[in-house]
């Protein structure tokens, strides 16, 4: 029966400030009700953290259109991976499995689950000047295999996906976890894409709490994607991209409070639906 | 056709000296030629030049009865499942699909795939006198989840697993990559199970290269664990759990040479059967 049931991909954790634990719970709970998931995570706090401690701090740049991003040299690499797959995802199906649910750990490299390109340079903006910057293992996804995760969920398995993409030689390259989760979710042609975020969702007036955007149509995506702050026109970009690829709802849910999965399911945060 | 071919167990790397690029190259032409393969890796030294450099060395404690490992307090636990499942997991994985390999890295600890024991507190040897350490997360394994493999193989990847297992509370566990390469070789029933290490096989003498034994029987698995040096005690043991679980043959190879999988089936290193 429960292989009948919709799937929710939930882009968990990553943020300083989202309550891990409170979304494991929450998770567990979710799937004894019946729900398929799919968590995805990020995991840039601790990757910049472990790259401190080894002597190679991270360094982020931002493109000319006001994206930030960290460029990942191939050292930036194996820690970002060090940290993302060995660290948090570890860390993840361990929380998970202590509370009963059935978790598998993966990265998009695993199996080529999700297919990058990745550009031979990138644009930057640094003093207000444009360079280009050669040798970054950063891709953006084309294509996420469903079949994986199909086989995996039909299984009994939770997958727990880690950020980073397949490139088209097999190389690993670092990828968003929100964007991630949005074409994970348009893959699997979820019911619901929730992305978890240390705020109540998407605001009129950041950092102003109240200004709490409760609901979007697809058409004011671009302009949201102004009003955006920093790390949350990525949580914009995800929703357009999975509306697009099919997903119904996308919701900007609070992931510092108890019960963040199901908080956000009832109608709290900012939901974005394809409408009608 | 290629799901009807026997399974071949094979551990790689770990050790200094053993060529993973030669093993992965060669995994490539095996599975071309329609072996199916499952590979199991270590890690150790790298889990040690990690806590080095971010200043928690490892502790290697002795058994009594001889038998060197890792003490491992949570902190050992997060440093080596980051250089283990995010370093060299991740770094063969995507070798492999580099190779053309459809590679999906694994822990034990994903899906439950192995489960281990932990011991409440170790006994160990220190300038001669016995004591109790407790807090160690490591574990033996005592069940493999073949099915989780079986489902994996017959979807057409290679599953590549990090020497974590699963404690019976979900918690994450070292666990030594060659019994666990005995352990999977024993639930999939696998033809061969092949132990790549430093050094031609077992030796008689160690270090002596000349003194290689070619063939033993499992009868005299209990006189060559006496002549087994430091970690190829643990590879005799491999063997013997491997015979014990129904494993028709186990090879201990030469993982510094070129094409190392094939030279080990065609019959170098040390064969050890069942017999009849």
């Amino acid at each position: 029966m429960s292989t009948e049931q919709p799937i929710i991909v939930v882009k968990i954790g990553g943020a300083a400030g989202v309550d891990t634990q409170a979304a494991c719970a929450d998770a567990a709970l979710c799937l004894q009700e019946g729900h398929r998931l799919v968590l995805v995570h990020g995991g840039s706090a601790e990757a910049s953290a472990l790259g401190e401690a080894l002597g190679h701090p991270p360094r982020f740049v931002t493109s000319p259109s006001g994206f930030t991003s960290r460029y990942t040299d191939e050292r930036t690499l194996e820690v970002f991976s060090m940290a993302v797959n060995g660290g948090i995802n570890t860390s993840l199906v361990s929380q998970l499995r202590r509370l009963g649910v059935n978790a598998l750990g993966l990265s998009g490299l695993d199996g080529g689950l999700a297919r990058a390109g990745r550009k031979a340079a990138i644009r930057v903006v640094e003093n207000g000047k444009q360079k280009r910057l050669h040798g970054d293992f950063t891709g953006k996804i084309g294509a996420v295999d469903a079949g994986l995760l199909r086989l995996l969920l039909g299984a009994g398995y939770t997958p727990v996906i880690a950020p980073l993409a397949a490139g088209k030689d097999g190389e690993a390259l670092n990828t968003d976890a929100d964007r991630m989760a949005a074409m994970v979710a348009a893959a699997l042609g979820a019911e619901s894409l929730l992305l978890l975020t240390a705020a109540p969702g998407l605001l009129r007036d950041f950092p102003d709490e109240s200004s709490l955007i409760p609901r979007l149509h697809r058409d004011q995506l671009d302009e949201a994607l102004q009003l955006a702050e920093g790390r949350m026109k990525k949580k914009v970009l995800g929703a357009a991209e999975a509306l697009e690829g099919g997903v119904r709802r996308v919701i900007i849910g609070d992931g510092r409070i108890a019960n963040p999965i199901r908080t956000a399911l009832d109608g709290a945060g900012t939901m974005i639906e394809a409408g009608h």
